[in-house]
C-alpha cells in the first residue's frame, strides 16, 4: 500500500502521516516503511502478530514509543485471532509477548507496554472472546492516545525553556514518526514554534539508520519548520562556532539515576553541549523511565550487524572482510543531562534530581 | 586505465598503490581515483595541467600532502608543453599556478608546492625548454620524495608515543593514498607496529566522504593491521568505555599559535579526548604547518556542495528542498592539541608549544 494510508477511522497520530495506526475495521495494523522514506511513502498493513516482531526488529518501525504502541496493537489482533478460555488466551498472549519483547533490547517502552497489555490481559482473560479482545484493543489505543498527549504535555514544557530566538540541536528522530504522533523532542520544536519562538532546527543526519536526514528533516519540513541537516561530525564545528543554543533530544531508556539511553552518537551530542556551555535536554514519555534500572551501566544496549555499517543500499561503504562494531545505543550520563522532560512534569539530573521526584505519593 | 598501473619506473611513493605518481616517459602524472575505493582500483593517466585542477577539486586526489604533491606534477607537465622562451614561460607557469591554487582552499600544501615549483621556474626560466622542463620535473619529484622520507621520520616519531598496547582512534585518512607514500597520522600507526606493538585501529568513517570507511580500513588491511570501522557518531561511546587509548590525525594547515586544521569531525574527536583523558595527536609534514597564519580564526574553511550531504551514489538521503551544511574542515584550537609530530620534531601545543621552536636559526 502506498501513499496516504486509508484508514477506517481518523488516526489516533492526529497527523496526516504516521508510524503506526490500527484499522478496528479490517483487523490490520498499519505501518509506514521508514527505512523508505523520504523518497518513498509505503504503508504496509499486518494481520499477524508475528508479522509486528519482524517489523519492530527490521526498523520498518523504530522509535522507542512506537515500537511500545506497535507491540500493543500486536497484543491486541493477538487477542482477536485467540478465541480459546481463558487458559489458552493467556498462553497465547504470553507467548505473544514474550516473543515480542525479544525484537529489540534497549527501548524499555516495548516491555512496558507488553507487561500493561498483560495486566489487562489477565483482567479480561475470562470475558467472552469478543468483548476480551475489545477491551485489549481499547488498552492499545489508550497506549496509543496516552503516548500522543504525554509528547503534547512535554513539549508545552520544553519548549518554555527554549530560549526565544533558538538554533536547536537535535540527534536521530524523535518525532511523530517515532511515537504515537506529535514527538517528544520533535515535540518540544513543534510547541516552542506554537508559542511563536523563532526556532531553526540543525538535524544530525544520524549514521548509520540516517534517521535525522530521512526523518527528521521531512518532518519538520512537512511542518514548514525551518532545517537544516549535517552529518553528526558536523555538530562540534557548529558548536564551537557559537550556533547552537539548545539541544533536545529523545532517549529510548531512562535509568532511576538520571542516565539516559539513546540512539549512538547522543553522548558525543552531551559532551560538546558542556564544552560549550549549551543546555543539553531529553523529552520523554514517563513509559520511558525505568525506575528498575538503577544507572545506564545496567542498560542493554544492542549490537546490530556489521553490514548496516559496510553498506548503504548497493553502495559498499566498507571492503569485504573488513570488520566494523555496531553498537545501536549509548549512554549519556546524568551529570551531563541538563533537564528531562516528561509528561509527569521536568527534573534535572544534572543538578542531582532522578526521575524518582515525580512519583506521586501512592507510588512511593 | 584499471587495476595495478603501469609505469616506467618504480612508483616514488614505494607501495604497491599511490594516490599520484609521474610517468616521465609517458610525460603523464597518474593518479588514483579514491572517490571508487574500496570497489574500484581505477588510475587515470593525465597529460595536461588543466586535468589535474579538475582532480583536484572534484577529489579524484584528496588530502593535503598528496594535493600538493599533484600540483607540483602539473607544473612540471606544465613546464614541458611551454617551450617560448623565459618570458612565456614564468607567464604560463604563474597562470597555471593561480588556477591551481585555487581548487582548494584549506590545504597550505597546495599553494606551499606552488610556491615552492614557482621559485624553482623563476631560477630555470632563462635555461633552454627541455633542460628547464628537465628542471622543474627534478622539483616536483624531490617535493614527491621528501614528503614520504618527511612521513617516515614523523611516524618514528609519532611511534614513540604510542602505547605498546593500543587502541588508536584516527579520523578521515592520513595515509598513503593523502600522501606522497607511507602516510601521516598512518605513518606513525605504520611505524608503531613496526616497532613492535600490539596496535589496533578505530577508524572513524567520516561523512560525508566516507574516507576512514573507504580508504583508511582498506590502507590498514592491506598491510595486515587490525582495524574496525565505526561511524563518527560512535567514537563518544568507544571513548566512554575507555577502549581507546591514543589519537592521531592528519592536518590541513597547521597554524602559527598550534591549532590545526583538518576534516570536518576532528575537532569533535579531540574534545572527546580531552574529556575522556586521552591523547590527541597530529602528524603533519613541515608544509602543512603555516607560520602566516597566526590562528586557527584565519584558516578558510572550505563549504563543499549541499548534494555531497543530502546524495550518496544514487541514493537520496535528505529530500528536495531541505537544506544541508557543508564545512568540509573544522579548526582544532591548540590547547586540544597534545602534540604534533613533523619531519622536524614534535611540539606541544597542549602545554603552550607552537611550530616556531623547530624554526633553524637562520630562519627566525
Amino acid at each position: 500500500m502506498s501513499g496516504r494510508p486509508e484508514l477506517s477511522r481518523a488516526p489516533l497520530s492526529g497527523a496526516d502521516y504516521f508510524a503506526v495506526e490500527f484499522d478496528p475495521e479490517r483487523a490490520e495494523i498499519v505501518m509506514l516503511d521508514q527505512r523508505l522514506l523520504p523518497v518513498q511513502i509505503v504503508y504496509y498493513r499486518y494481520a499477524k502478530p508475528d508479522q509486528i516482531v519482524d517489523a519492530i526488529r527490521d526498523m520498518v518501525v523504530r522509535g522507542a514509543p512506537a515500537i511500545g504502541i506497535a507491540a500493543a496493537y500486536a497484543l491486541a489482533l493477538q487477542a482477536r485471532l485467540e478465541r480459546g478460555d481463558e487458559r489458552s488466551f493467556l498462553l497465547a498472549h504470553g507467548v505473544a509477548g514474550r516473543i515480542l519483547g525479544r525484537a529489540r533490547p534497549t527501548a524499555v517502552n516495548l516491555g512496558w507496554a507488553i507487561a500493561r497489555m498483560s495486566t489487562r490481559a489477565a483482567a479480561v482473560a475470562k470475558l467472552p472472546w469478543e468483548e476480551r479482545a475489545q477491551r485489549m484493543q481499547a488498552e492499545a489505543e489508550a497506549i496509543h492516545t496516552e503516548d500522543v498527549a504525554a509528547c503534547k504535555a512535554m513539549g508545552r514544557l520544553g519548549a518554555e525553556r527554549v530560549p526565544e530566538r533558538a538554533t536547536i540541536l537535535t540527534h536521530c528522530n524523535a518525532g511523530a514518526l517515532a511515537t504515537g504522533g506529535y514527538g517528544t523532542a520533535l515535540g518540544v520544536i513543534r510547541a516552542a514554534v506554537a508559542l511563536g519562538k523563532q526556532v531553526r532546527v540543525l538535524a544530525d543526519e544520524t549514521r548509520p539508520y540516517l534517521q535525522g536526514a530521512r526523518l527528521t528533516a521531512w518532518e519538520l519540513f512537512q511542518d514548514r519548520i525551518e532545517v537544516e541537516v549535517i552529518t553528526d561530525s558536523m555538530a562540534a564545528y557548529f558548536f564551537g562556532k557559537g550556533e547552537i543554543d539548545f539541544c533536545v533530544v529523545g532517549s529510548d531508556r531512562v535509568a532511576a539515576n538520571g542516565d539516559v539511553a539513546n540512539k549512538i552518537g547522543t553522548y558525543g551530542v552531551a559532551v560538546l553541549a558542556k564544552e560549550h556551555g549549551v543546555p543539553f535536554t531529553v523529552a520523554a514519555p514517563w513509559s520511558t523511565v525505568d525506575l528498575q534500572c538503577a544507572s545506564g551501566a545496567e542498560i542493554p544496549i544492542e549490537e546490530r550487524s556489521r553490514d548496516e555499517i559496510a553498506r548503504l543500499g548497493d553502495l559498499v561503504l566498507v571492503a569485504d572482510g573488513i570488520g566494523c562494531r555496531h553498537p545501536a545505543f549509548d549512554v549519556t550520563p546524568a551529570r551531563l543531562v541538563s533537564e528531562v522532560f516528561t509528561e509527569r512534569g521536568a527534573f534535572s539530573p544534572a543538578r542531582g534530581e532522578t526521575p524518582a521526584i515525580l512519583l506521586t505519593p501512592r507510588e512511593r
